[in-house]
């Protein structure tokens, strides 16, 4: 999800963890993230999403944000463990750097140099290392411009894809960046708002009510979270950038 | 706290909390950094411990942990922020590091070369990114001894002390490395074990009852928990290394 304004995420968040044992088979650990700021929540579990209390907190205790990226894992590579949850956290250029990855790619084992090293043992986490290590190499400690950043990672995000499957969001708070190698929708919520409905669970939300005129909400996911809406399937190949709420960058693959 | 087995934190944790706003000032933020294996669970919020959801979560739903750093946070540098909360989590040769500072070094502004930079604005994550900074500049890539580390750890915070106080723990989730500047005890808990009193609130627990003779736990806090039990105060300059709930290497001012 990425706002303009900071959004609770509870309604999508109840339908994408159902997915998570429940309607759906990604049962072997999820995990959070939301900025806040420059700071990050970052909440991890290597149980179900459905029987885990720290998923069960968030739907109590909302945690409004402009950026949250959330996952549910299917253990493919790497067992399941706390350190193989995504989304996985680490700092580049003074930022927090969200990542996330569904699909796999086996056989992507690139030549790593040290600056950037994976704790647990997923291809995911080797290649958002890859990925960090890459942003350093080309730019050194030069902040690049969106456009550059965007440009780059699309070339790195088409090199991983070639090794498998790299469906991929990664954030710094600022922007979301979302790469489909193979499924991911999104839609964009504004004014007016309407009613959404879930397709997991039925639960209803009208937006109307809960928000302002100005507010505007992206929402990506592997498949549609509601069935009363127009979600926008991406293309293979397709790098898009998201910053408040809107898809500012597109490079299609 | 450093253990022999995974153990809760939840007694430690209930007087500690309570020093974040109720019978302590320190109410500016607070986090606690679990490892589980190689994972670490990070939670950390900007409002006082003891008005905390996930506090109270802490406490509902145990974390059995070998190695835990908690932190309760009075604000002298940097603002009220999550990015500004300990303890900080930062990845290096491949490990989770855990760091949480008590004290203040505000005119400590070493040269970070952009390995590890701040990403919120207090001293204590600055002093982080230097000591990871020169630990990758010392060893390069090759993970060095405890003994090594330990000796390095010593002269770095000698350093940072310099510019002021500089209590401080760090741990990699096998062994926590603590500096005292000018205040710190602890405690190892181990068979014949006993009943614990806390200092800050009217609670006791019969750790006979709910531990095995082999179970050791070091528990290291800048004053003590409990009111029944012997501390040991370090000496000024003192770094100690506690692995399985022993103190390991022990470096005197």
């Amino acid at each position: 999800m990425n706002c303009n304004t900071p959004t609770d995420i509870v309604f999508s968040f109840t339908g994408f963890a159902l997915r998570g044992g429940s309607t759906g088979q990604h049962q072997d650990g999820w995990g959070i993230a939301f900025f806040e700021g420059a700071g990050v929540r970052h909440l991890v579990d290597h149980q179900a999403a459905i029987h885990s209390p720290l998923a069960e907190l968030i739907k109590k205790h909302p945690i409004k944000s402009e950026n949250v990226v959330a996952h549910i894992r299917k253990a493919t590579q790497g067992r399941i463990a706390l350190e193989n949850c995504h989304p996985f956290v680490r700092e580049c250029w003074g930022k927090n750097w969200v990542f996330a990855h569904n699909g796999d790619v086996p056989d992507f084992k690139p030549d790593l140099t040290g600056q950037y090293l994976p704790i647990g043992n997923t291809d995911s986490e080797r290649a958002f290392c890859f990925i960090l290590q890459e942003f350093r190499h080309r730019f050194g400690t030069q902040v690049p411009t969106l456009a550059a950043l965007a440009q780059a990672l699309k070339e790195l995000c088409h090199h991983i894809a070639g090794y498998g499957t790299f469906n991929m969001m990664l954030s710094n708070g600022e922007a979301l960046f979302v790469h489909c190698s193979t499924e991911l929708h999104y839609l964009i919520r504004q004014h007016p708002f309407n009613t959404a409905h879930l397709s997991d669970e039925d639960i209803s939300v009208d937006f109307a009510a809960v928000t302002t005129p100005e507010d505007r909400v992206a929402v990506i996911a592997t498949e549609p979270l509601t069935n009363n809406e127009t979600w926008t399937a991406f293309s293979k190949g397709d790098l898009k950038v998201f910053v408040e709420g809107t898809c500012l960058i597109d490079l299609p693959g």
